[in-house]
């Protein structure tokens, strides 16, 4: 399953240089990953009324080219492996109008509950489990 | 009582004008607000690990020169009045190095319980209150 | 004239409170307006390939109530006059799905050349003058 | 050469967590690379005045622990390596008070020119590559 973000540069998101700064990459992996979720039927804003958490444990991004303000880019997601207490994303940023790579990344989460205690989601929650489980590169 | 918070400017703070993002300031006038009460000996963190909290019900900004990257800006602040409902703030930000005036602004608070219910601060938080009133303008 | 600008709330726009922190709302005034400019078929990118920056002279915003992580925001945007050298944009955001009020604003903007100074638009840019002068409010 | 980058945590850079959000840290990142470069006497302004640009090829971050509003940070740097087109950092941010470590990363950079092309730092510029080179780790 991959899901394609679509997400339109803003004014402030940029720097001195001209270009996009880096560090909104990382914003949108986010955005585009709380789009993924939804795509698969699994709101992260239900997780959190259910009492799940997805702390980020690591990101990573390698940037290719840079974005300008106006440009409308996309964001390819890709939920590449579920473990009961981890979850793993991919990223690529393109350009929307060239194609054009922009960005490429991952992200590590951890499953906790609202006391930042880790959860079990296969035994805890295992209907998202499931859900998540068949979402993933693997299951392809 | 009028307190100075120096804070230069970061990389990321700027866009593609080659100059702070004028959304910035408004961080700016926050960060100088937590430090003025600091100073005043009620640290914020204090005020919401005692249950108050003190959102923003409006805020202004009026730019008179954009900022750098690598600038030195000092935030001027005071608190120009104090209801027991109510706290209303105002900000100066001068360039450090020339005296240059930057951004000039204003804000006003609502005191509210951790249920965003409104809280009578003279009721429920004399000594507070009475710390905050004397550090008004109206005080001197 | 009156454009309508959704806006989803993102999650890295959330402050400890748990609510959109105040700031990120100034950033909203800033993509309706952008959004604004193109719907009059007069894009903010363009400006600048014309050699046109339109810096933000002042801004304010009144909170009304709080928004949450996904919620769906409409920002009404009007431009309220424009002279030549200066335009004046009005916003009032609102929860889409309940309608409730969540913010309102307004900004002021001058027109400058590249170097910073100052531009008569009547005189340089009479078209886009024009232009923006039959969608404020004052041309209805 | 190591330094000692102190930042305390800004209220509007906590999430609805309660905790910083993830993408901050690589602006703090950003704000301790320059503060190294300071403390070498290499200000990054100055490389711009001078026409160098060092956009970040690659950065990658590692959440160990959470920090707070008001918390104290410690962000430790080192530059890893410098070859005549790229720099390496690392970062260890921990907490000032517990010394409790939060967060570790590294980032890439390329020298670039105004015009976006690459630079060969020890053709071009023999004395910043020289004063870079002096501080990197592998030069202890």
């Amino acid at each position: 399953m991959e899901t394609v973000y679509e997400r339109k540069v803003n004014y402030y998101e940029t720097d001195k240089m001209g270009v996009v700064h880096h560090a909104n990459y990382i914003k949108y992996f986010e955005e585009a990953r709380v789009y993924f979720l939804d795509k698969i039927g699994l709101s992260y804003k239900g997780f959190e009324e259910t009492g799940i958490i997805m702390p980020v444990l690591s990101v990573e991004a390698a940037y290719k080219s840079s974005a300008e303000f106006d440009d409308i880019l996309e964001v390819k997601t890709r939920l590449t492996r579920v473990t009961p207490v981890k979850a793993f994303f991919s990223y690529e940023i393109t350009d929307k109008k060239t194609g054009r790579k922009v960005c490429t990344g991952s992200s590590a989460h951890g499953f906790l509950n609202r006391d930042f205690k880790p959860l079990n989601m296969k035994k805890e929650f295992p209907e998202i489990f499931k859900g998540l489980g068949e979402s993933t590169d693997e299951a392809r």
